[in-house]
């Protein structure tokens, strides 16, 4: 498939983003072995249906992921034949992945990890209270669980656009399974996972040793309205 | 606006520490993404209120730190015009800083990071009790709770200097949010913000297993004294 | 002794690997000084008793592991004389790995750690419970216990053959002393040591905070079946 | 201060080594800053108290660690003038070196913490049981703990001795602060550390989750004698 010089631009830039993005996941200890995933949206025009993204390969260690070996498909997750990487499989979430851009055209970027404290909160089905005002700044409010659900149809992909749409957070816990984060960008999504295993850390050890103290709904409003519109430099906001 | 050679160098100095001090707390696991801040004063003349101080610009990676991307402030926080770093926003507690430079003549250096035991202990606003000798080394006896206060006013940086004035310890723990540390200079205040986090993690870990034993005030008092004192060079004394 | 080009071959392929893959236990923190080691078989002919392994000397440390260093015993676990590094005691868990060898042909790779939240599931002869889709995926169940037993027979091997035959679990956690991994080859087995510690670690912190949900038996037999056959690129399955 | 050339070499060795292994501590984690120590006896002759040790400059970087600013001591403590190093101020912990190469000719290398997980169960003052194998192995039972004692006298010192005299463990918990640990040599003073540390971490995680498996002393006694006598290499011996 041949793209414009438009297309191929922006293909190439999120190929770039998306393999350097994996190695943040490996900085903050999210992945083990060949675990987790990044992929980044690729906006082709008007129609948000016909973007495409760009996802890491399945089973590829994270010291082998250049450009690219990343892999191209389009929103049903099928991938774009003659592309870079196209002769390898690509993600087995990629499916999720697709159906989160089908249905959030405002998404950007999503990750999937299997962070240990994050995983915790979800195999307990629990959602991880907002008692930190980092988390207040960064998601407003709880970190929510997804339902239980299993690779072979929609049902992950469907759980993680049911919890989080019209949810201020950008992080779900999809129960006994792990967090999905989603973001503008493939970067803020990734943000997202860093800061999502990082409170869910935080609050589990918080709570080991005694009972919690709240943080007012007007206060963390407060925090969350400020930290997405003054935080950041105005050339580079965070979302 | 223009300095003399002397002044000149002295913002240089402080530029490079603090810069170069940024990555000490990567180096101990204190803060992630773009979080956490250092500042350090710049001592003018016999006024200490004409003093100004250098902060990390706001949301900006800890891999972009380099001295000219430091931010040049006055102590209410505003930034210094014409000088490097200035188009860029202050970290976002500037002002908290700003404040404690203004009150705390002495404080020579301001850290704040969401550093993961030490939040922990914030979220259930609980002093840390001093029940390890190199505590009663660094700190004299327990870290104190500060309040519950928001960004948006001077309520967190009265809050810090509320508690720390006249006290031994130069870290505070502000109730949900985290720890701020104060120091001689900007070395000695992220000195005492990877102690802080050393010693909540320790303590942490140490009453999960049991009752802890205390240390009688006499012999905290005695290895404070001494540790403030003897310890480290002559050439190279710890404050 | 000398052997035909081709089993030259194999070995020095075995021996190459055997000496990096130490290095995965170091990067994702499975060992301390020189504990841990890892073997894999190489295959000689029709008859798997014939077959010889690689694995690691005593008590050397892991900045010295180069293949030469590495050791080439038979089956019995004897050093084989003339061969490089043949000079050096093997590892003193050298009769386990061969055991194992022994008694289970498919078997082309052996991993030993200590890793610290395996142990402590050891330490209290506790199986860990498959909360965790991960888990499923990787391991198709709980990870279960062998029994108590010390160097010095075959007790060690006999432990690891007797509880994991039949089983779905690649991992078993050895009563009062860690974890042993099997797998297709040494790379598929130090995958399974990784993530034994992994899912160790985080239904450990699981369970710290309430109760833990099943993953009904039925979607724990799917997630396996489809890990196994599915998972991974074509050219390069996963086991 | 002058010294034969046999002597000379005897102690730029043990500078190298110490110096050297101090970036183990590093490496393993149980250190901040400027904490924790290492130190090596040089043999002098016959009569051990005639011996000398290198040991740390007080409060220095880790990153500055090289074997010219080691310091050289006599077993009273005292540095030797004109010796390189000898302008500094040696570790505030010398006195209890010198006071354990002083009564334990046998003792090579002594090494002091605050590493994690062995503080905290100073800070009950509870031994640690020994209930892994690799326990058994390094330590022969459980890690004894040391009487609460303060800086300024030989407090310190005669309560390492008094515990590990006649002891099979060569790591003690000095209640409330920390571990020491002795060994033949520096690097054997720093295994026990490493070790220390790691059976400290394992040990407390398998108590948080429930009751611990006893391991029987006649097993205990059978590890210990193997490890000590058969593990490692002829020609580089653990001790």
């Amino acid at each position: 498939m041949t793209f414009s010089p438009e297309i191929d631009a922006a293909i190439a830039a999120v190929r770039a983003d998306v393999a350097r993005l994996h190695g943040e996941l490996v900085r903050y200890g999210l992945v083990v072995w060949t675990g987790g995933n990044v992929s980044g949206r690729v906006r082709i025009g008007e129609d948000p249906s016909a973007d495409l993204f760009v996802i890491k390969p399945s089973g590829v260690s994270y010291d082998d992921l250049a450009p690219e070996n990343m892999i191209l498909c389009d929103l049903d997750g099928n991938v774009i034949p003659g592309t870079p990487g196209s002769d390898r499989s690509p993600s087995s979430d990629t499916a999720a992945h697709a159906y989160v851009y089908r249905h959030m055209p405002e998404v950007g970027g999503v990750v999937h990890t299997h962070s240990t404290y994050a995983v915790a909160w979800a195999a307990r089905g629990e959602e991880i209270p907002c008692v930190i005002t980092a988390m207040a700044d960064e998601f407003g409010g709880p970190i929510p669980v997804g339902p239980f659900a299993i690779i072979g149809d929609d049902s992950i992909g469907r759980g993680i656009v049911d919890t989080l749409s019209g949810h201020r957070s950008r992080a779900v816990l999809m129960q006994n399974h792990g967090p999905f984060t989603i973001g503008a960008d493939a970067k803020d999504a990734v943000k997202a996972a860093v800061m999502v295993e990082d409170v869910a850390r935080t609050v589990h050890h918080a709570r080991e040793a005694g009972p919690l103290i709240p943080i007012p709904q007007q206060a963390i409003d407060s925090l969350y309205d400020r930290y997405q519109n003054v935080y950041g430099q105005n050339s580079d906001t965070r979302r």
